[in-house]
């Protein structure tokens, strides 16, 4: 299979212990590890020992994002096919973070760090493997489930997308065209049977849109929305849904700025899935289905 | 990728055009062609020309179930693979049902008939891939997303288990065992992100259990149990949780008494994902997680 | 009792052909008559002859709401406080209006024509009233339960309130001061056990802020505003909560501009609920939970 | 307005401190007091002092359940009306229970123990009365919002409902009838706006069947019996529909045996609303909709 999933992405945040009471009590994802800076967090439907890992820095932003791959022999093949795509790539070694195992580093053709590996410490879940109960008692906050997905923005979308479908086999649910058909402006991107594990909008290089939580339904975006406004948070796009994936959502800004998304639903993919076209007119109505614009901060905002 | 999804299923029906009123319009599905005593249809959100086939016949029962690959190699590779097993395999030709192209047929070693195959005509869906709305209009009855799973009987859950995993790359995200750990009475199995595609429970061998609809929510399983109701359809199981796969649910009848469900959520799956266990004790709450007992029809009512 | 609900809103439209298959087709109402440049509609869980009435006009806006009383004795006593408060009473007669018989017509203290009324005729429910099923097959658009609540404007939002208080029997669930604590600038007002019947907000007097229809909850506003987005309502606020009521919402506007609300949930009240107070600083927050704070149209845009 | 709502039950438990760990934990409510072998319990969207009080006998049941009047002058209006009725009244004086006043205490034709009452203790909300969040931090269990409904058995259905309807002002809003139409054998009673706020049941007089909390939604449904199969509390009827006021519905029994309901929507009842007739050969789909039959244990378990 290769790659499996968005496994971990890792936020610059400038006041780590701020950062680390949001993504702890508000987002409700369960800290479990610190060292060296970083501050390391899973959800509580994740085995692995961290998805979101924060790093104190002078900015917010993406330090790197990396996706786990089945089998620790899916690192060598991937590594030449993204060296043959003229990707700079090195090796990370054992331990460089938490938990983790080696890893293989590139970066992407928008300018992102990105990673591949296999090895990370396994810590299961709360309600165990035998005979579970489906969710834990005592969470906290938004409690999403997983780390859904990342959108990032850069200038050259068609060719990063060549890049995850041709060196990584990911393919394409949806894609935003210039009215002109030119031009991919919007790249939705899944590797099995997700409507997106990640996405890329035209924009300036390396920056962060979005990272993405899965909540299970409409009423859990709802409380989600409630959460948030009762922590003060800002809530930037308020409950809707997405023309594209179809998916439930809000948006919402850590104490840094990155931005969040709270994500529901959304369709079941398959390979064959015939690839959706919007056109770049009709992006509003992609985007926030009910409002159908955009708004301002949500293009720009990015970090 | 091999395997991309459980494709299709071919059900025997006693009452050809009874069937056809109840999937139609009850079920809510489309019908897309006629031919040789066969009834064809797909559901709205999906975008091959069919993923349930009716057949007329003195007794219910599974025809045959279909899985779609990826790409049309993958046929004579997968072949191999399962002739390699032990399997009895042969090829369908050409248009032996509508808007089919050939299959690789072979008989599990549950006795039940499957077949591999790549091409069928695409028909699409009502909402189109150009700046698509989220659903369309005009549905019927539960109106399903897809077809999502089957589960079959079978005195050797183990083997077909060791079937799927070797010879299709299937994975286990549950299992049951017998209290003493020594049989395996229970298997889920998936490829890729749905929390199952295929299920086994130990029973006699060529059985069908159940064929599943995917709906959206626990708010569409309320609805589809409303529908059912109106339309005097009897339901064996009222809106509940599984312990597995955590998804919500219902059971009912086709008029011939083969068992369909309704299905909504269950977790993201992926290769790495733990496997679940349930001992025999809990199945009750395994699988009716709020009644966390049996019912004699639900182990007993098999077509 | 007196005084049961808000029975029935005539709304002024500019092309009556127009707002019929609005009122038709995407709220789905039911028309049930017609007659001297008026439309009639009933939503289909309200067994009167019409909640709605559209009257054609050079202008939108609200030609007059009503207030069904619980016995026809109800009609002078109500009639007598009505007068003592000081307000101008006359009857309007049998059959003015289509399915309606005599009623108490009345200026409030903002200017709006009010009436009370016991007699109209009763449609029923397609369901009928023996074993119904809980809800009619063929329901077309937001298909709402029943007209809900209507929120008007006026400069005096104290005297409206201590009018329908002392001469009505309402109460008040919850109100807005201004920050001083010195002027109330919102009140929400019920009879029984909703959570408001009727609202006013401080603004120019005789004005429609909007009519609402009751949606049985947060899914089904999502589905409203689904089936909007679908027919290209304008959609003035996207799903949301409000703090007063804690109702779940959306606002979108009929072709004519009158500002229509799909309204779930809200709490129960009684008369011995401790009113809640809105301080004017946080009235972003009391209508729009989310979003905390106010956007320009919904303060301006009044019919 | 005379009565306002079923304010309190008192429920007679066996083992006192496990029914407490029961409402408490389970259930969710929040304890208020304890006083002389009674402890106090309300919900979290509850004003009053209480309205739940568990009370240690040696078997469960009904020890009595008393309505909120509006007005202090309500007691003695009722009272006249109660008695001319012919049922024994005598009054309770203030202090008898933790936080109430004087009540008015009578017995009802099916022998149950009733109350009307004014003043009780207004304890208020965690969310408060200023600027409210919509609902309150650190709930635990069910937390329900509120008690919502008895159901009562008793010979004479009949006159009980006469009782409630003549001396009390009650409505009703649906019945069961035999089916040769002669004999009243369920009767669904409100007060206001709900669905009911009390029912009758044809059995064996003086007995509880159920006492119910209203949780907001179906998703609400869903979560109370996730909670109760964590919990090991026996659940009766896992989530269905009630075709008799169209609520979404689970029953459970507390550890004494007594039985609970979680309890959502449900219509909005006004007086003049159509009564509703099912007849016995449907009271099966009149309280399950989806089964459509009764189960064994819901017509015997009384307490």
């Amino acid at each position: 299979m290769g790659i499996m999933r968005l496994g971990r992405v890792e936020l610059r945040v400038m006041e780590l212990e701020k950062a680390v009471d949001y993504y702890k009590n508000v987002i409700g994802l369960e800290e479990t590890g610190r060292s060296e800076g970083r501050v390391y967090f899973k959800a509580w439907d994740e085995w692995d020992h961290h998805s979101i890992i924060l790093k104190e820095a002078d900015a917010p932003g993406l330090e790197h994002f990396g996706f786990k791959v089945e089998k620790l022999e899916d690192l060598a093949v991937l590594e030449k096919r993204i060296e043959q795509f003229g990707c700079t790539v090195r090796r990370v070694s054992n331990g460089t973070r938490l938990g983790e195992g080696q890893a293989v580093r590139f970066i992407l053709p928008t300018g992102h760090t990105a990673e591949i590996y296999h090895d990370i410490d396994c810590l299961g879940k709360a309600v165990g493997t035998l005979n579970p109960h489906p969710w834990p008692d005592n969470t906290r906050g938004i409690a999403p489930h997983a780390l859904d997905h990342v959108l990032l923005t850069g200038d050259d979308v068609e060719t990063v997308t060549r890049f995850f479908m041709e060196a990584l086999d990911f393919r394409q649910s949806e894609k935003i065209m210039t009215v002109d058909g030119e031009t991919m402006v919007g790249s939705f991107l899944f590797k099995a049977n997700k409507a997106h594990d990640l996405a890329f909008i035209k924009g300036p290089d390396n920056k962060l849109h979005h990272a993405a939580f899965h909540v299970d339904n409409w009423y859990d975006v709802l409380k989600a929305a409630d959460i948030l406004t009762r922590n003060d948070v800002q809530i930037e796009v308020t409950p809707t849904r997405h023309g594209i994936t179809r998916g439930e959502t809000i948006y919402f800004f850590d104490p840094s700025g990155n931005r969040n998304e709270a994500f529901a639903s959304g369709y079941i993919a398959y390979p064959d899935i015939p690839t959706i076209t919007w056109t770049e007119d009709k992006i509003g109505q992609g985007i926030f289905y009910h409002r159908r614009e955009l708004i301002e901060s949500f293009v720009k905002a990015l970090t």
